[in-house]
């Protein structure tokens, strides 16, 4: 396979972060080139907010958006407590989530940071409001094109699907419409990882991924045959994530 | 600052990779534009082998050389492993390791894999035989500079020194002299983190690292007063990483 593993933009600072507990990737991302260095992290954890917002003071980032990929069952999102300490950043997730937050996103969106932006799509299938974060196409974006894909394609494997208005034929159709449609070299940063992956690629989850690389009912058989336990945070989690923000607010033009 | 996060070079695949229990980082390291993909891991951990040549597999590689940076206390290093399972991988360490290996490295040596290669630089302090393995200079090498730092140094901390031949004077001299002497902008790559970091560079460790950014002193005594426990997996992990070859042979020419 002609991939590489590692995207460049002359503007972007990425950094991906790890929270242990719950297995969650953060990611940060911020323009560099711009003067105000503006700064967004995805799915932030309540429990690593002080590192990461440590980490965006030592890099001199200015932090604008707390965004998260959909309302999170198994961790606080830690959007909340970045907006208590750090004033002025907004939070986001999609209009389709139900969730509160300062600022909704549907597909075909964009969320602007500096020259650099993130283009939403919708990617329903473990939860009903699930979207993908990916970076822009074009010569200052970064290349290869990065997605955030939150639980919906995790590395060689996939949200569950049998909670929080989740489908398995919706997810399925999500993954083939939405991503895998996408460059092949395009890099995958998943919500989670369990064993150590970092990062996966169109191409590799394409071939490889045991669930979404079959066929449709296949993957439907898969995903009704899971047998999970009832997740454990769900009660305590789901609750926190669909009111994370302190103020309610629309604003289509971002 | 004008960094950067992620390193490219059109013939490099590299993927970092984590080990939970040892909090490890193993790196993979190919050139995928050779038409035999020549692969290499630095610092395998036992438990993660059958993931780490899984990942090989998938990717089409052809691993050639399993690294150690040192001689670790807290893991199990999974090069005598991945040479049973993949016979024809070479295992490498450094010659002031003492530890038994297929080739052994010094300072200056350079590893080569298809066009790409890692220079070796001695960067004794936390044990005596540490050496980091830098991404070479040049066109079609990665930019920027990747190093692979071991425990001399870890993101805003460095490896202890009261074992294995360590010494906290050494570990500032190889630290200042080796690794704050590159590019500003060389990503660094330790064996370990404990927070969810995941990479960093040489400017953020020389404005922030909370110990090696002090005057040498001072350094020395923050090393002295840590009180550390007893390391709890070095009476196992020494000896096994000690021997971690099967053959053993010198082989200056790599
Ligand atoms: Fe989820
Ligand atoms: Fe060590």
């Amino acid at each position: 396979m002609g991939i590489t593993t590692s995207s460049q933009s002359p503007k972007l600072l990425f950094r991906q972060l790890f929270e242990t507990e719950s297995s969650t990737y953060t990611y940060l991302l911020a323009d560099v080139s711009h003067p105000e260095k503006p700064a967004l992290l995805v799915d932030p954890v309540d429990k690593t907010v002080d590192r990461d917002l440590s980490l965006v003071k030592d890099l001199g980032l200015k932090l604008i958006y707390a965004i998260n990929t959909h309302v999170h069952a198994d961790h606080v999102t830690g959007t909340g407590l970045i907006k208590t300490k750090s004033p002025g950043v907004k939070s986001i997730i999609s209009k389709a989530s139900n969730a509160k937050a300062d600022l909704f996103v549907e597909a075909g969106d964009k969320i602007r940071f500096g020259d650099l932006f993130l283009e939403v799509r919708a990617t329903p299938g473990h939860t009903v409001g699930c979207v993908t974060y990916v970076t822009g196409d074009g010569p200052n974006q970064a290349h290869p094109r990065m997605a955030f894909t939150g639980d919906a394609l995790l590395i060689r494997g996939c949200g569950r699907t049998d909670f929080q208005g989740g489908s398995s034929e919706q997810l399925y159709k999500s993954v083939h419409s939405q991503i895998f449609t996408l460059p092949k070299d395009t890099l995958l940063y998943p919500a989670h990882d369990y064993k150590g992956f970092t990062v996966t690629t169109v191409e590799e989850e394409m071939l490889y991924n045991p669930r979404l690389a079959k066929d449709e009912e296949t993957f439907k058989n898969i995903m009704k045959n899971l047998n999970l336990q009832y997740p454990k945070m769900i009660d305590v989690a789901v609750p926190a994530n669909m009111n994370q923000a302190i103020e309610i607010r629309w604003e289509a033009d971002i």
